[in-house]
């Protein structure tokens, strides 16, 4: 009997809902939909609810384009924070990661993905234009550009400096080097070319 | 900002309901949680929707008591299945894999655990009373046990070996050795010591 018989319908779709999920293969996806059919009503209906009501209840920041419950978000809406200062990141993921640092007392801009021309994405689907009119409103000294050390990264780099040009606005972006605990001996050689390049003085 | 108060509540609660599942860590259950905010409504209504409706429609098979939509389930009821050889198994998905290998035709029960004193389980909880009573029904000539190669799968086949004597079926269970493609120089000295007690002529 081929494995779909011997899975019932609404398993199988269910398999199939989780395996749709990014880094979710064939058979964490069997081995989650068996357990939610198994497990208290209470923990699978929780999950059920707790992914509409977030669907529900989540929009994005009107000012940082984070995904918020409340407009604006809680960064944007703390008076502590520096609103001269713009970190812009691709992911609302990377807001979490610079915020764990502890370090940054600025706002964000997420842009909700990086320039790809080869999968079509341009700087339209970016809200590029909004960090535009963030900087073009005045109050913004200085923007971030915190994207991944990648191809794409860079070239989101450049293309937003360009258009932040004629704002005057200082753009910078974080420092390239040898990850803090690393091992020289096993850097890869863009890495240790960076960390060379930007070497700094005693 | 605590990573908690940068987390918008909803999202918060879906990250914390997905960390529940097996095999989901804290990162996981982050990256799904912000990837279904984000996605098509489709994507993540269809997830919301397929937990709940396996809920509500898979049963328990009353003969086998694997998962099923209909009573009884697709192998219980294909009469070229071979009535008179229940295969044991601990999880719904050990008949997934029994199945996958394409040689069994016999029929299957589902333990739905293992007898773990430790852990407070005993034969109450597992189904062997369903599986004493349809050999005492008659027409079962052999019960084959499946259950994995662990201290407590031992324990539940001397267990189930002892409640059937009384009926005169036979029991068997699976062979231990060598795993197909396994390297001699690297097994573990348990399953070389089950695969030389196990030898067999040639």
């Amino acid at each position: 009997m081929p494995e779909s018989l011997a899975t019932p319908e609404p398993i199988q779709r269910l398999i199939e809902a989780f395996h749709r999920l990014p880094g979710i293969g064939p058979k964490s996806a069997q081995r989650l939909a068996y357990h939610l059919v198994r497990t208290s009503p209470q923990e699978a209906e929780g999950l059920a609810r707790a992914i509409v009501e977030a669907r529900e209840r989540i929009h994005y920041c009107s000012r940082c384009v984070n995904l918020t419950e409340r407009d604006p978000c809680a960064v944007c809406a703390d008076p502590r924070r520096d609103q001269s200062t713009i970190c812009v990141v691709e992911q609302p993921l990377d807001v979490l990661a610079i915020e764990r640092s502890g370090i940054y007392r600025g706002v964000y801009h997420v842009l909700h993905g990086i320039l790809n021309p080869m999968e079509g994405i341009g700087p339209e689907h970016l809200h590029i234009d909004a960090l535009v009119a963030r900087v073009a409103g005045g109050d913004v000294r200085e923007v971030i550009m915190a994207t991944n050390p990648s191809l794409e990264g860079e070239a989101t780099v450049m293309y937003i400096q360009r258009v932040l040009a004629p704002h005057g606005v200082r753009v910078t972006r974080l420092a390239r080097g040898l990850p803090s605990g690393a091992d020289l001996e096993y850097a890869d050689t863009m890495t240790l070319a960076r960390a060379l390049e930007g070497r700094q003085e005693l």
